[in-house]
């Protein structure tokens, strides 16, 4: 059952493959005649010549009277030349076509009327303020070549030029096929959470929008169960109404992946594994001389197969270039090391700092789809590099606009969730701008700000000699530079446990207790150096807690280990257990601190994001309804 | 009946009147929830939160087998952990849950199946390989926020976090009505010729696209003869529903046009008159606090008018930002003059060449729609300048991709309609590259090439003193560079007289006679210089001949001036004469070559352009059936 890779290609390898094998389709690609004027955003299979001129008769360019400029030659302001109304002039409105007995328009506003005569005070010159046939358009003009991908003004030519239909390159069809016995619909769990082993699926949501976009039609079937029976006559229907097939998931080696023996026994496999990471297990193969993708199933991995090759193949088919122009140069924030020999895809965050392009990777994990949507581009390390070091220069393909991406608010650090209620905020009132959180820990976004990555820092750093928080950490880290302090909130930290405290934990001392397994915040965050200055006095020794080296990101992740069983308890804000309906046992109030160098103070985000922490009385309330936190501070300057 | 414009106003005035008033509109805008399969591009309107974790049980990150750490902790090459399958280790799937006895997962190729044992030879730490809750997505953390976008990877993150529906903007709905008695549908006129008045109304098609483009609904209403009553009946109708109206002509001072005189009926005018050039005759109203525009009648104004006006007013409703990502910095090819106190909007063709990106205006007439469709970008010359002179560095809108811009061969000088198939066949075999060209006259073409400003180009010019044809112009005006001249093709010049010739018109000495008007080519141009050469061999005063003066820029624009009854006789290529069904007068042979500057010789657009003319067949014959050409020396070496 087991199937082994024994041919990884690299990523331009399995593309050669892929095209050289499509050539044939290509080629033969059909064709549809469609009326013009729904033909916004097709491409053109052959070039659109004008049938008709436009104007199509001589025509008034201006409002006025339509005249004989032979009749108007010895016109002067002292002798001005008196045309009969209807006889040797014509009112005419502009587009009114000009009579044969006419070749030149006087404008309205140089005529006097005197009775039924105009007075004229001019010489005009022949076919003055007339639109000759054809000024715009002439007949058999070429208007747009083949290939070419319609736009508005183009449709409006075209019917200017008496064209009503037009030839255009078919939508290629994709169909999607989702394979796994524990896949269910979205729509399955309205109601409920999912129960072991059921999976939602909405990899073939995520598809179906890709193909949307890259100009095709998406199909999406039903789900197949794990039966290579079931999937061969899955493949063999959608071939029969698609050009294109995506089998999702199914493509690795398990026990019940039958995604390769299908595609070998229907027809030919010419790829079978690529040498990129996330994305490693694609297999493509030709069947009914149509291509056939299967896709692995972590969602990173989908997206990423789907834009590097199935994307350029729908491309092709439409005949259209794989547009580029959405990569920028950038400087990478911190030390990233790749395998070598394997073509790999980090998602980075993006900030414009000091009038560089920053970007910091986040998530690796080919499951992790919330980096992908929290990605402003991505960065491939090519096979042959080992990575790069922090400062070095990279290019980056944006998933954002440039535009966003100048407007974003980069803040590195602890995470709190008033965080992604601020960024809310800030976008629901100044649509023109964004705010990009990464979790780092409140060290983390000191170091970051420092470094010219950030334009914030989210931290809430107590000091154990002084008992302060923030402020002897800033004194430390900037000697030299001028930061500024601004309060977030009061906030309370405890322990997270479970719902009715099964395990009756009462505080700190009750961690090294045989019967408690804890889970711990990484190393660098505030949370954990309030988890060591409370252990320290009480004289407890971190080996003693089990679960103290397991590290988890985020208050709400750790939460979360609470609430899956992880861990029977974790150091965490209020909010989270909240949130989880968690219990939790109080242990300290600390102050959460906006730390913001003094010159980026006067950028347009930082300036409304502080008036809406000052100002705001939605936004306090907001806060207030999570529980555990005091806004009395909201916004004022600390430091 | 007259209207002026008592109270022009200046862009910004306009757009601060129309947004003043817009507001409670704003504020007050329609949400719709959707189901988020079906959300694609839409834009949110409340935060979206995660209703469930993902992963929402722990499960396998890896094909393998599940255990318990504990149970591997003396594991070594020495001396493996043997475990019982079924018992102390569970084979598992990818993405299959793992049962509450385990907590970490030992990768297929790591352990040796023995009987009903696993081997294991290195001891795994806790939750390896295992995906543990809220991995991927943690309950209750904001997916997407308000305002945003919803692009593919959003609806994949909302369905694997449980959330089935999303609250978006409602898309704005904008009804436009064409107005005036002489419009006719297009379809009216599948199979003849404009009887007139008929005018094709295409501008609401042109409209109705951009609307699209926008991000809103378009609903196009029946065309409303010239009629006040007719008019606001459909004006009302449509604000039934529609967010925003457009009555799309009569907004001039002209007899019928009623769109100011009905607005003024119906509610409050607030802008008549915009100083923009093309676009001044712009209106704007709220009726039933809703915006109406009465948008003029010529497309290029038309086009203006929605892109500064409306267009900023969908996006308002939307809560998006209007992206201005699509500007570049270009260099002015020659002087651009301006008047004060308006703001004129320049069609520019952009071409990239040696490095910089070059901006030749082209023509500028508000009824010129094709000028729109070959433009490359506009460029806006503000109220307080009176133009740019040739060098000086502006910004650039475009109106196609900077991608396709760096992928096209810009040819200016003699026009020629091969040069139409040519690109044609360029943009076919190759969809990558497009040229694109402008119709300068052949001189015109060569001082283009030497400022920089074109790759190629046209040119048929006859040196009097020697009879040869372009090398001595060459020699002239290169003395320093090294210039290549390729050979197009031979070609009839002759005169194009209406068909029968009526005029019994059999030479150039026939162009004196007092019945015969002629219709001239610019000077500069090949043709133009041919017929100077031909006149004084006659010895012809030019002053002899009427019509001498008026000057068209294209063989086409000669030979539909004489379809049209313009002029009785023009000189231009027989290809041009059979495109229309006119008669010819054969004059001349001549020799069309293309320039090209040695540098540009590797250029790949030009390879392959120069592969074309000299190995293509089926161009050949293309321009064979034209008639009037001889394609012997096509691609050939001539200089």
């Amino acid at each position: 059952m087991k199937q082994v890779f024994t041919e990884i290609k690299s990523i331009d390898e399995a593309l050669n493959f892929l095209f050289d094998k499509l050539k044939p389709l290509t080629d033969t690609f059909q064709t549809e005649t469609i009326k013009v004027k729904e033909s916004l955003g097709r491409v053109t299979a052959e070039p659109v010549f004008a049938r008709l001129s436009s104007p199509s008769y001589p025509s008034a360019a201006m409002d006025g009277y339509a005249v004989s400029y032979k009749n108007t030659l010895t016109a002067s302001e002292r002798s001005p030349v008196k045309l009969r109304v209807n006889k040797e002039a014509l009112y005419v409105d502009t587009g009114d076509p000009i009579p044969n007995s006419f070749d030149a328009v006087v404008m309205l506003e140089d005529v006097h009327l005197d009775g039924d005569f105009i007075e004229i005070y001019n010489a005009v010159s022949p076919y003055q303020h007339v639109r000759t046939v054809g000024e715009d358009i002439v007949a058999t003009e070429l208007i747009v070549s083949e290939n070419h991908i319609i736009r508005p003004i183009d449709i409006g030519a075209m019917l200017a030029a008496g064209i009503l239909e037009v030839k255009v390159r078919k939508k290629p069809v994709v169909s999607i096929i989702p394979t796994g016995t524990e896949l269910i619909e979205p729509e399955v769990i309205k109601d409920r959470i999912p129960i072991p082993p059921e999976i939602i699926e909405y990899n073939s949501a995520m598809l179906a929008g890709l193909i949307e976009e890259s100009g095709a039609k998406s199909l999406r079937l039903e789900i197949v169960k794990d039966d290579i029976e079931l999937l061969k006559n899955s493949i063999e229907k959608a071939l029969d109404s698609s050009d294109i097939v995506i089998v999702n998931a199914g493509s690795g080696k398990g026990s019940e992946d039958f995604t390769l023996s299908a595609f070998e026994e229907l027809g030919e496999v010419v790829v079978n594994g690529v040498s990129m990471k996330p994305g490693k297990p694609l297999i493509i193969a030709f069947i009914k001389n149509k291509p056939v993708f299967g896709i692995p199933g972590y969602p990173v991995s989908a997206y990423l197969t789907y834009e590097i090759f199935v994307k350029p193949v729908i491309k092709k088919l439409l005949y259209l270039k794989d547009n580029e122009d959405d990569s920028i140069e950038a400087y990478i924030s911190r030390q990233i090391s790749s395998q070598l020999g394997t073509d790999e895809f980090i998602r980075v965050k993006v900030g414009v700092v000091n009038g560089k392009n920053i970007a910091t990777p986040i998530g690796r994990g080919a499951g992790l789809l919330m980096t992908l949507v929290r990605a402003d581009g991505l960065l491939n390390i090519p096979s042959f590099s080992e990575g790069y070091s922090p400062g070095a220069k990279v290019k980056v393909k944006l998933l954002r606009s440039k535009n966003e991406i100048n407007n974003t608010l980069v803040c590195i650090g602890s995470h709190d969730i008033i965080l992604d209620l601020l960024a809310n905020m800030l976008k629901k009132k100044f649509p023109d701008y964004s705010m990009s959180s990464a979790h780092v820990g409140s060290m983390g976004g000191l170091i970051a700000l420092k470094r010219g990555e950030a334009h914030i820092a989210g931290t809430h750093l107590l000091d154990e000699e002084t008992g302060e928080y923030n402020i002897p950490y800033i004194k430390r880290i900037f000697p030299k530079d001028d930061i500024r302090l601004i309060n977030l909130v009061y906030r309370i930290q405890g322990l997270v446990v479970k719902k009715g405290n099964p395990k009756n934990i009462k505080s700190i001392a009750d961690l090294v207790r045989e019967d408690v397994f804890f889970i711990n915040r990484q190393a660098g965050s505030g949370t954990r150096i309030l988890l060591d200055k409370c252990l320290k006095e009480a004289a407890i020794k971190p080996s003693s807690i089990k679960g103290y080296n397991r590290e988890e990101y985020t208050h709400m992740s750790v939460a979360s280990a609470v609430l899956a069983g992880i861990a029977d308890a974790g150091l965490a804000i209020y909010s989270s257990a909240k949130a989880l309906e968690l219990d939790f046992i109080p242990i300290a109030e600390e102050r959460y601190d906006l730390a913001i160098p003094s010159k980026n103070f006067d950028l347009g985000f930082i300036q409304v994001l502080i008036d809406i922490l000052k100002n705001d009385e939605v936004f306090k309330n907001l806060i207030k309804e999570l529980g555990g936190y005091d806004t009395k501070d909201m916004g004022k300057i600390i430091y």
